[in-house]
């Protein structure tokens, strides 16, 4: 049986939800939790008949979204610290965390390391495209100012993502530009272009919208700029569900039509909704970690920890080795 | 009657959109129109009683698009080339083009000028909000990589927009960033961040869906990004739109709802519609110049238009001018 680290308490919301959210995970897989936290507290939201899939990992002290990431190092006793120390020690296959993603990250790539040839981990994530299908975008906000060679990093991770964990067998990857024609970019895109089309799965510049079309299946580009991607995409699907509510109430007419149609409004929800992936792999580590977002639902941490399982079960980190080792040398 | 100067022939469609655009355009202001094109293939759009507000300028070359925007400098018979030209040569008070974008980027710096302390004109652009407002963002598309200097004369170019154009007294500027602290930003922005701060109106970091939500004004960033949350924007709302007719497709139900939501969606598409705009003025330009789509209909012409005629009544130009002198010996 895997065994998953969870930070039982970093979350927006206190334990609640993330310790619901693993209860959920149990009732349609089996795996083992090691929950990081207060038990006083975690115990009561663990029915009886789970118990036997529960270890507890007894600290209560929290390291605080406000705090900065990299102070996490000195904060042994941490939640976060502890649950990623798990997996460091061999203890846990995978480290779900919905506490604060500097720190994840900063422990992740400090305590477990990174995978022989990456230079920096990227967090990948995954966006929804008009197709029904998805796309994954890397990086969405670990690193924000990127060298040329950071995104052909991203790129060889973010093509073995799709190859093993979303089982696309020739993943299409583009470079998130300006426009599609091969000239087009900033500098440090501009730079790293050649390099990038020598990869077999390279299909050119990718402009803003083809995340969402479903003509690429991996977009690359540096964390600043995944994360106004990320942002932005959130802003415009909350402002058109908005006005459509704001719009429909206006009339009757409307109203009966939104009552008609919400089912698909349900559907159009759904496919737009953090909570259906749950949580961010960060690649490029030894070790699987899933970053969740601090107000992730027991939903979202249920499917962080399917993330997880399928992540661990995987060969990913040694497809991204073997690959970067042999585009380097080829 | 202000004289407006339209390349006639430089969209994707022909003079077709484009004079019918001058055509719904006249009938609902006045205006000298001065149509830079083939006479032969204009007139026949344009209905007798509007000949008196029309004068020609004979050329029948046209800058295509594929070409490099550059060149343009040498094609003087290009219709783009003449119509600013007309500009410059002071007998028409702004531009309007549909055609190639950078080859007008270009003309517009280099044969009009900038503005005394602009060294980079930049393109604006109105994003729908939410609340039912606007949100001005710059720069989307003119330039790819800047320097910090280039965002301070932006943030001043947006306000002095708001101000003059938009009409809002004080208007709220925000500095696109990966998190809304004074600490989050790439190495480009933080740099800047101090002197922005100095600014009376800036408010500090925006993320991507504050451009959506209303919390800010005008939004600062570069080119490169800018011209990249333009088309992610484009492209949720596009999918969005598309997997609510898809799903509604699958049910009778459904489809009913969706009928009597009809003047809902109409709305919804209106307020994301490029149409309404009709095109993005060249902020940093001795005179106005009007930046359309090369796929624009009559309708985003006349829009168009329309804020040519608005920004030429305006006082903009003196106002970026003299905030920018008074911002620099501060």
């Amino acid at each position: 049986m895997t065994s998953i680290a969870i930070d039982a308490m970093g979350g927006d919301f206190g334990c609640e939800p993330i310790v619901c959210g693993v209860i959920e995970a149990l009732r349609e897989q089996k795996f083992k939790a090691f929950l990081v936290g207060d038990k006083a507290r975690i115990a009561p939201f663990i029915p009886a008949e789970f118990q036997k899939y529960i270890e507890y990992v007894q600290t209560d002290e929290v390291f605080e979204m406000k705090e900065g990431a990299t102070d996490v190092l000195k904060r042994k006793n941490s939640t976060i610290y502890q649950a990623v120390d798990l997996v460091r020690n061999g203890t846990c296959k995978a480290v779900v965390s919905a506490g604060h993603s500097g720190a994840t990250h900063s422990l992740a790539t400090l305590r477990i390391g990174r995978i022989p040839g990456i230079s920096r981990p990227a967090i990948a994530t995954l966006f929804p495209t008009s197709q029904g299908g998805k796309t994954l975008v890397l990086d969405v906000g670990a690193n924000v100012d990127c060298k040329p060679e950071n995104l052909f990093e991203f790129a060889v991770m973010g093509e073995a993502y799709a190859k093993e964990i979303m089982g696309i067998k020739t993943p299409r990857i583009g470079l998130l530009s300006n426009g599609e024609e091969d000239s087009k970019g900033n500098e440090v895109n501009k730079e790293i272009f050649p390099k990038l089309k020598k990869m077999q799965n390279f299909v050119g510049n990718a402009e803003g919208n083809q995340i969402f079309d479903g003509s690429v299946d991996v977009v690359i580009t540096d964390g600043f700029i995944g994360n106004i991607v990320l942002k932005t995409s959130e802003g415009i699907a909350s402002a058109m569900n908005k006005l459509i509510k704001k719009e429909a109430k206006k009339s009757p007419i409307a109203i009966a039509g939104s009552i008609l149609m919400r089912r698909v409004f349900k559907i159009i929800k759904k496919s737009t909704d953090y909570d259906e992936t749950g949580g961010a792999p960060l690649l490029g580590v030894k070790e699987c970690v899933i970053i969740s977002h601090g107000k992730s639902t027991p939903k979202a941490i249920k499917n962080a920890i399917f993330q997880a399982l399928k992540f661990s079960d995987s060969n990913i980190n040694s497809v991204i080795q073997t690959q970067l080792s042999n585009y380097n040398q080829g």
